[in-house]
């Protein structure tokens, strides 16, 4: 994992690969290295969707390894969706693969002189990149059919659907999990969209003959890795509760605590939400023949995702995450898991980011297009999105643009992108990280959530505006790390409560590459990260104005705690002063 | 005209008008009166269409005198389309009638509870604010035919179609000319929108019973005046070129220059421009029994107004604009003076910005949903907008949002506003203005194309970045006093070169008001006028980063003369140091 494999989709001739040694970017990986790709060879006021936008690709710095969760991948641009740096990372194989095959990141660059659309085949021989308009428009599990058929079944895809290709902003880029199928996407901020403007449908990964990456102490990394998956099976919620219901075990807690954004952020509670909890998704699976417990890559020991089966046991898609459950459930009104189910589907297909599509929705319920709890309804509207019809474009650039497009004034965004599923008016830990993240309105940026309600890594009041902003921070700042690692997000949780695990994960680390880093070095990591994307953003034309939350969270309370946002917009400027 | 007439729509028990005296806006009129409001009242955060925004609707300095030229009217706010503070300002009678009736302004304020739609009327007796959602939906021309019906011919309209009703980003606000058609519009920056989202229909005004505003020093003013006319008169454009063909007048002066951004600003002369010149225009008119030469206000001594015609010898709109006939017509590669004129009246008629809806058809054009040249489709299109289709809904947000949604790269706009009829790699003193302008892309904030071009004002070449900059910041400064005086721009052309009918104008203004302004006094204005805006812009989150025109202005260079913008980021950045 010690070259960057660059790929000019504009170059004379047609698409061209090339290899070059990590040499700036080495000791980075996934975020840290994505966001200093973009940060320095990214005009920050370049088109996103133009010749001189790049797409970075990255496994962490743990991925390929037999480091349990480290099956994370970043993927970074400068987004459409909200004009800032973008880091979206997903699970899947796409990471172990791609590390294995030795890459530490791909570029891809330039833009096609025509609309021609390509497939990019990396295996242990090298890199093959082959016109293919007969994938165009197809959905990435029709997509991923045909992919098998052509290249077998030992692969990971990374992977666009119609919506990339139609360079919507809330488009998503897929990887195919253990069972090849297209249910783990990099989401959010429209990193489909600039993978379809660079005329790239599916990148093929096929790691036959590779092997497991080796460390540079085998003995201290085996060592490291056994405290580690002790250290996360222990804690109550990478240990217990992921596993059991999955994150969908969220909904009933933050319900409780008056934060479920319902119906579009009018209220913090939905009256019927028990009937899409997580318990009941979790018996709702279990009864008809689906699973609860599924890991998404290998070398997951948390297993948080699941198997959603219709009722006639056949299977509908992955288990839609509590995000996904909360933006097309509670935030529509809509009660009925079957529905969501099939909007989680309907979003994988087409290439969509579930949490912006479902605030859209949200959204365009406001504006009238569709009564909040109509399932029916929302369906069709996501289909619009998959036909590409005018009103589907509008849907698919996401929240923002339909709010502009049919003129309401509610819309949840910060920096053009959709709040996830936490009301900031009664959790304001993230409510100060929806406002102060590179990326635009973010959960996992910073997830206070964890300790201002399920109580990890301390207490700190979700009702009240004080400690919110240092709580933010410190969380920002070590995910950027943990987010450079490869390592699932859901490992923050043991690592935040015991040291010992934190500490299993800085071993790992120093096992691997022979280094002797200690927790201050990650922190500096962390921060380095978070200063290259805010460079980036400023030099793009963010200023702390763009730093708030929309202006009906400071004039709206929110039942059932009736507060607004309580954090002073000078406290939240003094976010980055580190 | 020493009051001001507070309107908030959002009162207890239903809209209530109260009036006020002047007290910190006392001495200013028209944008900067608009300006100074916006900038000191309303939180540059706030949500255009929300309550905290806030409409302006001011009259210049000298409107409703004697005084030639006199009828120019501000409109302002925080604009949906830019997100900056927004002047935009219009000819037609309601200027006149307003000041007259003794009102230096009407602040719409706050937001109606419901849907309902409002209808204010204003006469000697006072206001009176009534619901009649009977007009919903109304395009212009009938909105005013049935206002006719109810109140008479002696008044003037203020209002808004269908677009500012769905609060489109391309909407305007209409002003009646003398003749009651609603032909003269406050256009850019979706002014329009805020008036819908305040649900204010229309404004009527009735001056029976009102004199004349009348000077202090009455034979200095009237002195003054005189001079002030023969000024106007002896000028070429002001003189000559205007009253004979109307600002289309143009056409083939910038497609000489190689400046007439034809196709999507692909190219810079348009093989076909002398089918929609003004001189083949003048002689449509004049032909069928229309007229080329129009006042569209009365004291309009220029009269660079006329009537368009059909075949039949049947009124279809007024005389379409240079800007229209460029936006509809070269733009999207359309040179059938009949369908650009069928146009100006959709525009008309649903309440839009001409220039916005050229270039966002000319960005449709580039997404393929129309053959550039295809006049039919390019109505049907703008139709669309009429009926609020989702199509309709896209368009009449404007070029940005359309571009966005249909994933198109070039997109001719700064700060989401779309770019006028002067390509700035070939009018390089234009593109300052567009780049720097408070109000995104708008030539009459700095019509540097006068010097560039037309060597009024001096001569800089336009090929060339040399003194563009600070060819621009004169231009601006001086637009913006004339801009509050109430004076129509084209006396900027003789004023620009006769320093006797700038003394002229001077002393207006110290005739009328009793002062003693000099040259350095005017200067000033302007400045502080536009310091307040860029203040307003900066609070709201403007940056260095946004005076900058799109990328392809910088990547692709223009025919014939293949040049691509010249003018430094660094050297734009000096724009505000004075």
């Amino acid at each position: 994992m010690d070259k960057i494999l660059r790929i000019n989709m504009g170059a004379e001739g047609g698409p061209k690969a090339t290899e070059e040694p990590l040499r700036d970017y080495s000791g980075l990986g996934g975020r840290a290295l994505t966001s200093a790709v973009i940060s320095k060879e990214v005009d920050p006021l370049c088109h996103p969707l133009g010749e001189n936008n790049k797409l970075v690709i990255a496994p962490g710095l743990l991925s390929g390894t037999t480091g349990a969760m480290s099956g994370r991948i970043s993927v970074g641009c400068k987004s459409p969706l909200t004009g800032t740096i973008k880091e979206a990372n997903a699970g899947g194989q796409a990471s172990q693969v791609l590390a294995r095959l030795g890459y530490a990141a791909i570029v891809l660059e330039g833009k096609p002189k025509d609309d021609t659309l390509y497939k990019v085949f990396i295996n242990k021989d090298g890199v093959k990149i082959t016109p293919d308009n007969g994938l165009k428009m197809l959905g990435n599990y029709d997509l991923v059919d045909k992919i098998k058929g052509e290249y077998g079944d030992k692969i990971a895809c990374i992977c666009i659907g119609p919506a990339g290709e139609m360079k919507m902003s809330a488009a998503s880029v897929a990887c195919t999990d253990m069972e090849l199928r297209p249910t783990r996407h990099a989401g959010r901020g429209g990193v489909g969209a600039v993978m379809g403007a660079k005329g790239v449908k599916v990148i093929v990964l096929d790691d036959t003959g590779m092997k497991m990456r080796s460390p540079k102490d085998p003995e201290k990394f085996k060592e490291a890795n056994k405290a580690w998956v002790e250290g996360l099976k222990k804690h109550p919620v990478s240990g217990e509760g992921l596993p059991a219901y999955g994150t969908n075990v969220l909904t009933n807690v933050i319900n409780e605590a008056g934060g479920y954004p319902t119906k579009n952020f009018k209220l913090g509670r939905f009256d019927t939400c028990q009937k899409i909890s997580g318990e009941t998704q979790a018996e709702t699976e279990t009864a008809r023949g689906g699973s609860a417990t599924h890991g998404c890559h290998r070398g997951c020991v948390i297993k948080c995702s699941g198997i959603y089966v219709d009722k006639d046991g056949n299977y509908l898609t992955k288990q839609p995450e509590y995000e996904t459950v909360w933006a097309h459930g509670g935030n529509c009104g809509i009660d009925d898991l079957d529905s969501i189910a099939m909007l989680d589907r309907l979003d994988d297909d087409y290439g969509l980011d579930t949490i912006e599509m479902g605030a859209t929705i949200g959204v365009a319920m406001e504006a009238g297009l569709a009564k909040f709890g109509d399932a029916e309804a929302a369906i069709n509207l996501v289909k619009e999105v998959g036909k590409g019809t005018p009103l589907g474009r509008i849907l698919g650039n996401g929240a923002a643009v339909t709010g502009k497009v049919f003129g309401v004034e509610r819309v949840p965004v910060v920096k053009g992108q959709a709040l996830p599923a936490y009301d900031p008016r009664a959790i304001h830990g993230i409510g100060v990280t929806y406002a102060t993240s590179t990326m635009g309105a973010d959960h996992t940026a910073g997830y206070a959530v964890a300790t201002n309600v399920l109580n990890v890594g301390g207490s700190v009041d979700p009702l009240k505006p004080e400690g919110q902003v240092e709580l933010s921070r410190n969380l920002q700042i070590a995910t950027a790390a943990v987010d450079a690692t490869g390592m699932c997000l859901f490992v923050a949780f043991p690592v935040l409560d015991q040291p010992d695990t934190f500490q299993a994960l800085i071993d790992m680390i120093n096992a691997f590459y022979g280094l002797n880093l200690n927790a201050d070095d990650v922190t500096e990591l962390g921060k380095s990260i978070l200063k290259n994307e805010r460079d980036f953003n400023t030099r793009a034309g963010f200023t702390a104005q763009h730093d708030r939350l929309p202006e009906f969270f400071k004039k709206e309370s929110l039942p059932p705690h009736n507060l607004t946002f309580q954090v002073k917009d000078e406290d939240l400027d003094t976010f980055f002063n580190w």
